[in-house]
C-alpha cells in the first residue's frame, strides 16, 4: 500500500486514472471551463460503462465521491468491506477515507452510472490523498447489503455505540424506498415552492448531508407542476432520473427527459417544470451545498419579480 | 385557555386528573414507593382504556409523554394538528409543549395504551406547566398520518429549512415497518451482546432521541438467544410486544410474555433471554437515559464475573 | 479504592459525611423542606470553615461541586492533580467524576468557602457513585495555578487537541480580573434589564456552563441600580460578593450586605437593587438552570404589569 | 448601496480594487504562482501603509478578512458599528459579511498592518458578494472597544442571549494580554513538541476557530527552544512578531526575524527554532485549517525519523 500527496500539476489526472482501469469513462466538460474536468463549479462529474465480469480494483482517496445508476443489472459497490448490490435509480456513497472497489457480476449486464466527485476542490485545497488497497478486490465481511438492513430503517438506528464517522452509514439509498417515499409525501405536503417535493438524502445518524463536501438530494415534480425561480450559491448536477420537463436557468430554457444531464451553477435563478400532465417527473442531483454551508458561504434568493417566475427571450 | 405553575403539593395529581377524563387509567405502581406515582426511578407509566367514541381533551405541558399501543382499533392522537391512526405496537410521543388529544373512533374497538410520562421528574425540578386548548379537540390542519409521509423515509428529509424543534418530527412510529426493521438487521448483524438487536427510536433530524427526558427502544431476542448481563444508570420500562421470555433483574429472575410489563432500576444489573427455540421475542422499552446523557450521568458496566451471566438462588 | 452505589436512603448522608472530616459545616436548610438538606429546588449549599493546617482527604463523585470564597488566607483546591491557591471571591468547580481534596495551608488563615452540589439531585436519579482517592491528599503533577496560566487568557485556547470534557478546564476564576472585567462591561454596555450586568462563567472549550448540571453567575449592579422583574425555570443560590441592596422575591423584599446569601426558587418573580448611590453591588449566584437548558425545560418570563416592578405589601 | 455576484474573471481584482482606496497595499505574490494573488494556497496576504488621516470606505463581502498590526499609531478599525483602537500586535477581524472600514486618526503615526484574506477561494467557489456601505464611515454605535470590554474577560461571557453569529464577538486581541498569556503559559507547561506555546485565537462563544474559514494561532518559543517537525494539510502564513529565530520547510532553512514573513504550504514538513539562548520569540500566524476541518480535510502527521528533525542538505 502506498499513500502520499500528489503534486498539484494534472492531480486530478492521477486521481482520475486508476478508478478507469476496465472501464470506459466520459467526463462531462463544460464547454467554458475546457481542461478542467469541471462539469460546474469545482464539481466533477462522468458517466461509466462496466460490462459483466469487470471490477475497477481497491482503493483510497481523500475526495469524496457518489454514484446514480442509470441503467444495468448486477452492478455492486464494496465500501470498507461492506458489498452493496445496485440497481437502476440506486444512490451509492464512497467518503474521505474508505476503502471502495466497484465491479459488474458475470451474470450481470452492462451497466451505466454516473460518478460525482469533489477532487478538483480538494486537489485545489492540496488536501488530497491517493491509496492503493492490497488485495484487488476487498474481502466483503459483512453480509450483502447489511448498512441498509441496520441503518435503513425509519425513524430508527441502533443503539448503543452512536456512529461517529463524518458520512452516511447507510452508504446505499434505494430506489424503490425513495420513490415510494417521494410519493408519499406528494399526498401529504405541499412542499417547496422551489423544488417542489424535494428530500435530501441524509447521514441518519446525524440528519445532516452523506458527506462533508457533497450533498444529494432527489426531488418529484407532480404532473404538471412548475416551480418559482430562485437561487443559492454551491454548484448543481442535475440527472432526470424518470418522466420529463424543462428547467429555465439564467434565463434559458433546457428541456430534460430521463437520463439527461443537466447543470446549475453558483447563484444562476433556476426554476423547474414538469411537462407531462400525467405523469409525475423525479430529478436527482448532486451539489457542493454542504461545503458552502461548512464554510459560512450559503446563501438563498427567491425571484422577486414577475410572479416568481423568469423572463423566455422571444 | 389558562396557563400556570401549579403549585408543588399535589403537582403530579394535578397533572394526571386532566388526562383521566373520559378514560380508564391504571397507574403501576412500584410497591416499594406507594403513593409516589414512580413505578421505577421518576418514571411514571400507566395502562389506559378507551371505547369507541370517547375521547381525552386538548391540552398541553412540559413534561414529555409518550404512548405504546397494546391493542384496539380505530384509536387516533393529534399532536399539533397532526391526527395520526394508532394500531398495535405502533409507538407515539406527545413531547413536551405540544397540543396533544386522544380518542378512539366511533367505529373503532376498545383500545389499550401503555403511557409512559416524565412528569414526575418535571414536577420535582418545578418546571411543569400545563395549558388547556381553546377547542375539546384540535382541528387536523394535515392529512392524516403526513409526518410519517414526511419524515419517515429512510435515510431522507425534506430538503431547505431544518427542522429544529428540540423532539422528532416524525411523532409516530409504525409497528410494521419497525419490526422489519428488526427482522432484517438480525440477518445483517450479531447486535449487542447485552440488548441482542435492539433499535432506538430516534428524531430523524438530528439522529438522536425523541425527546430531550425520554427516549425509547425495540429489541429483539432471536429465538433461543440469551444475553450477557450489564447495568447502566437510568431506569427503565419494558413491554412484551412479541412472544415470551425472561429477564435476570439484580440476580432475580422474571418471566414475562405478550403486553407483559416489567422495570429495570437504575444501575441494577439485567439480562434477557428468549425463552423460545422457534419464535422470536420483541421487548419495547422506554426509559429516562436520554436525562442521563444530557446531564452527564450515564454509566455502564458489563458483568466481570460468572461468563457474564448472573448466579441464581437455588 | 472503592466505588459503588449508595443505596437510596441517607444518600445524601452518606455523600456529605465524608466531605466534613476535619471541617466544620453548616448546611443551609429550607425551613419549608426541613430533613431534605436542599436549600432551593435540589440545590445543596453549606458554609464551611476550615483552619490552618486542616484539609479534607481526596475523593471523587458523581456529582458535581464547586465553592466560592468567602473569607481567609492559604486555601487550596487540587482537582484531578491540578493545585490551585484560593481568595476571597475565587470561584472553583470540582466535576463530576474528577478526583479533589480541599485544605488551608499551615501558614494560612481561617478560610470561610460556600459550598454549592448538586448531589440531591443526582442521588434523586440513583446515578451517583463516590470513590476514595488511594492517597490523602493528591500529589500535585503540574505548576501551581497552571489551568488558569493555560486556559485564562482573554479569546485564547491552547492551539492542538481540543478539551473535550464535560466541563472547564479552567476550574478556578480568580476574583481580580473577574472584577475587573464587570466594572469594564459596566462601562462599555447597558446590559440586560433583569440581571444589569451579568456574567455567566464559562467553559473557554465551549462557551457553555462550567459544568453540565450546575451554572454559575456573576453580577454587578451599578450604583442606585434596580433591575426589572422577571421570572424562569430552575433554582438560584446568591451570595452578596460586594456592597448591598436588596431583592424582590415573589412579591416581598430581601435586604442583603456583603456575604449574606439569600434564594431564588424555580419561576418565582424577582428583581434587584443595589441600595448604595456610591458604591457598586456585585452577586454571585449558582444555579441548576443547565440542568434545566439540557433537559429543554428552561422557560422564562418577564413581569409585564407595573412598570415591570412588583408591588410590595403595604 | 449595492450588491451583487461578481463574475468569475477578475473577480479577485474586483474585489481588491475597493480595499484599495485611499491607501498603498502590496500583495504578497507566490513567485510559482504568478497572477494568482496567492501567497500560498489560496491564501492572500498584504501589507498595507496607512498615513494619519487616511481612511477606507465602509464596505462589506461575503470572504472574510484580518489583519495583525505590525507597527503605527492611531490607527482603528470599525465592524457593523463597533469601533477599535490598534496597536502593533493587536489581531483584528473583519468577518464575512460584516461591515468594516479602517483609518488612521489624524493625530496618529503612519501604519503598517498586514491583511490576510480567504478571497481567492470564496471567489474560486463563485460565492462572493461585495456591498457598499451607504455612509463612506461607518458611524460607530457603542462605546470604543466594547466588544474587548464584554467578551474579553477570562471565562466569562454575558449571561442571557448566547451569541450565535459564525464568528467570533470579540473582533480584536490586543497584544498585551495575549504575550502575557503566552509568557504565563511557557511557565505552566511544556506545550506541544510542533508548536512550543501555542494558543489558537478563539471564539469564546464556542470555543472554535474566530471564523468559519480562517483562522489564526500565536505561538511562543522559548529562549533556544527547537520543535520538532511534523506536517498537516491546510496552508499558513507566519509573520514574527517578536525576538528572531528560524524555519525549516521541506528540508530548506528559512532566518526570520521582527515582522518577517513567511509561508509553510499544505503537507510541507515544518520545524521551528528561536536563534536566541536569552529572548522568547513569537509568530502570528493565520490559516485556512478551519476550512480544512469544516471540509473533513484535515490530517496531520509528525516526522518519524531522523529524532523527528529534518536532514538539511549540506
Amino acid at each position: 500500500m502506498r499513500e502520499d500527496v500528489r503534486p498539484l500539476v494534472n492531480k486530478a489526472l492521477d486521481l482520475v486514472s486508476p478508478e478507469k482501469a476496465g472501464r470506459r469513462v466520459i467526463a462531462l466538460e463544460n464547454p467554458g471551463r475546457k481542461g478542467t474536468s469541471a462539469c460546474v463549479g469545482w464539481l466533477y462529474t462522468g458517466l461509466q460503462v462496466m460490462k459483466p465480469g469487470e471490477s475497477a480494483s481497491a482503493h483510497s482517496h481523500a475526495s469524496s465521491a457518489l454514484r446514480f445508476i442509470i441503467e444495468g443489472k448486477g452492478a455492486y459497490t464494496v465500501v470498507d468491506g461492506h458489498k452493496m448490490d445496485l440497481a437502476a435509480g440506486d444512490f451509492v456513497i464512497t467518503p474521505n477515507g474508505t476503502w471502495h472497489d466497484h465491479g459488474v457480476e458475470a451474470d450481470g449486464a452492462t451497466t451505466v452510472w454516473q460518478d460525482g466527485l469533489d477532487m478538483l476542490l480538494v486537489n485545489q485545497l492540496d488536501a488530497n490523498f491517493y491509496a492503493v488497497h492490497p488485495d484487488r478486490v476487498q474481502k466483503s465481511n459483512y453480509p450483502i447489503n447489511d448498512t441498509v438492513q441496520v441503518f435503513g430503517g425509519p425513524g430508527l438506528l441502533p443503539a448503543g455505540e452512536a456512529w461517529s464517522k463524518p458520512y452516511s452509514p447507510l452508504f446505499k439509498y434505494e430506489w424503490g424506498r425513495t420513490y415510494e417515499t417521494l410519493v408519499n409525501a406528494a399526498k401529504a405536503t405541499d412542499g417547496s415552492p422551489y423544488d417542489a417535493i424535494m428530500m435530501q438524502y441524509v447521514n441518519p445518524a446525524t440528519g445532516g448531508p452523506v458527506m462533508k463536501t457533497l450533498g444529494a438530494n432527489i426531488q418529484l415534480l407532480r404532473a404538471g407542476e412548475r416551480t418559482k425561480a430562485h437561487r443559492h450559491t454551491g454548484s448543481v448536477v442535475y440527472t432526470c432520473a424518470k418522466g420529463s420537463g424543462y428547467s429555465i436557468i439564467a434565463g434559458k430554457r433546457y428541456d430534460w427527459s430521463k437520463s439527461d444531464i443537466f447543470v446549475v451553477p453558483s447563484w444562476a435563478m433556476h426554476e423547474h417544470a414538469n411537462a407531462s400532465e400525467r405523469e409525475d417527473a423525479v430529478l436527482f442531483s448532486f451539489s457542493d451545498v454542504p461545503s458552502m454551508v461548512a464554510l459560512g458561504l450559503y446563501r438563498e434568493e427567491a425571484l422577486a419579480d414577475g410572479g416568481g417566475h423568469q423572463k423566455l427571450p422571444h
